[in-house]
């Protein structure tokens, strides 16, 4: 276990025989945030220990009981920051005006597949993963990942009522509805995609998602 | 653990103190089916132990080992069941010549609908929650689930092309690509709503769906 980039302090009256990272430390924080979105959007929830994200964020176990109280309490914080994550990637990409609206989503889904692609499509989204697993997972996750899923629908929302103002889309079209069905189907393609482990899920529903919401 | 329905037999020269089913028995196999099929469908597959399976199914862990050399050649074994399941309900629908063709693909969306509100909506698509499990899945399910999705998608093509065929879609719809786009988000819409414990996911894919194609 290494602990790069970290300042060592050791607790007075309790030598150990190995390097101690400062457990106030916010970087320590932020390093096991990202071994757990590394691990849990490969592999979920149930099939990590803790002691597998220890490992990845070169952390020891105290650090990660200072910061969160249990694993599912750190489930429920990995959950925030990839919701807000995603909705920093979805507002770079559906608030560039310098392209049209329905390309604007366009962007996003070509974004995302190229961070799939990154990680050879091993990695998929955490809320889909975490949401197959729902039936095994505390209750308290279920209103936090349908929220995280109404946020990202809620700002597609507004990329789409962008695009029927400039007549993209047809005036009729409810884009609430259509950002669910979105979002929907796109998770479905994520899944699809780490099953397949390529691209062409993803390809597949954008096509033909993109090639529908033309007539829609 | 119970043995119901079951021929009991006891080996010789091997008395253990309770009653023996016959590990020839094909209804002690498909009981193990069953009971897998009811606990993965619900937890996945790294969550449910052999010994949960064999308390749900009332059959001793040596008939288990009988029927199938491990918990992967039982889990692929189960796939392959689900998806004759699966296409046998897609079959009854959408060789339905009673309805229109696009209204069997919707009656097959209803039978699902029904099927998960039975269990709470606690149980999903086993290809779906495999799928999403498979970073740590043994690499042969790989082909198997995309397989078993490849039929599924098969069958509902031979549907789309007789809607082409009797005007409900358009003579230039690609029926292949939409039944693709279909089964990707409909295996998103079944995750949703099991993530979610309601029928909502379901209603709002197919009432976007269905009323997209109309204009495809």
């Amino acid at each position: 276990m290494s602990t790069p980039n970290l300042a060592i302090t050791r607790p007075r009256g309790k030598p150990r025989g190995r390097p101690k990272v400062d457990p106030n430390d916010s970087e320590t924080r932020q390093r096991l945030i990202r071994a757990g979105l590394e691990c849990l959007t490969e592999k979920g929830y149930r099939a990590v220990a803790i002691d597998e994200i220890l490992a990845v964020a070169g952390v020891p176990k105290g650090s990660f009981y200072h910061h969160f109280s249990s694993k599912a309490d750190f489930g429920l914080h990995l959950v925030e920051a990839y919701g807000t994550y995603l909705a920093g990637l979805l507002d770079r990409c559906l608030l560039n005006e310098t392209l049209k609206p329905i390309d604007r989503l366009r962007a996003f889904t070509q974004h995302a597949e190229d961070s799939m692609a990154r990680f050879d499509f091993q990695r998929g989204c955490l809320v889909g993963n975490l949401g197959q697993e729902m039936a095994t997972l505390p209750a308290s996750f279920r209103e936090r990942l349908v929220d995280v899923l109404i946020d990202w629908q809620r700002r597609t929302t507004v990329c789409l009522d962008a695009a029927k103002d400039c007549g993209e889309l047809n005036d009729t079209t409810d884009t609430e509805a259509l950002a669910t069905f979105f979002w929907t189907g796109w998770e479905g393609a994520v899944l699809r995609a780490k099953m397949e482990r390529k691209a062409e899920p993803l390809r597949q529903f954008t096509q033909t998602f993109f090639q529908m919401i033309e007539t829609y």
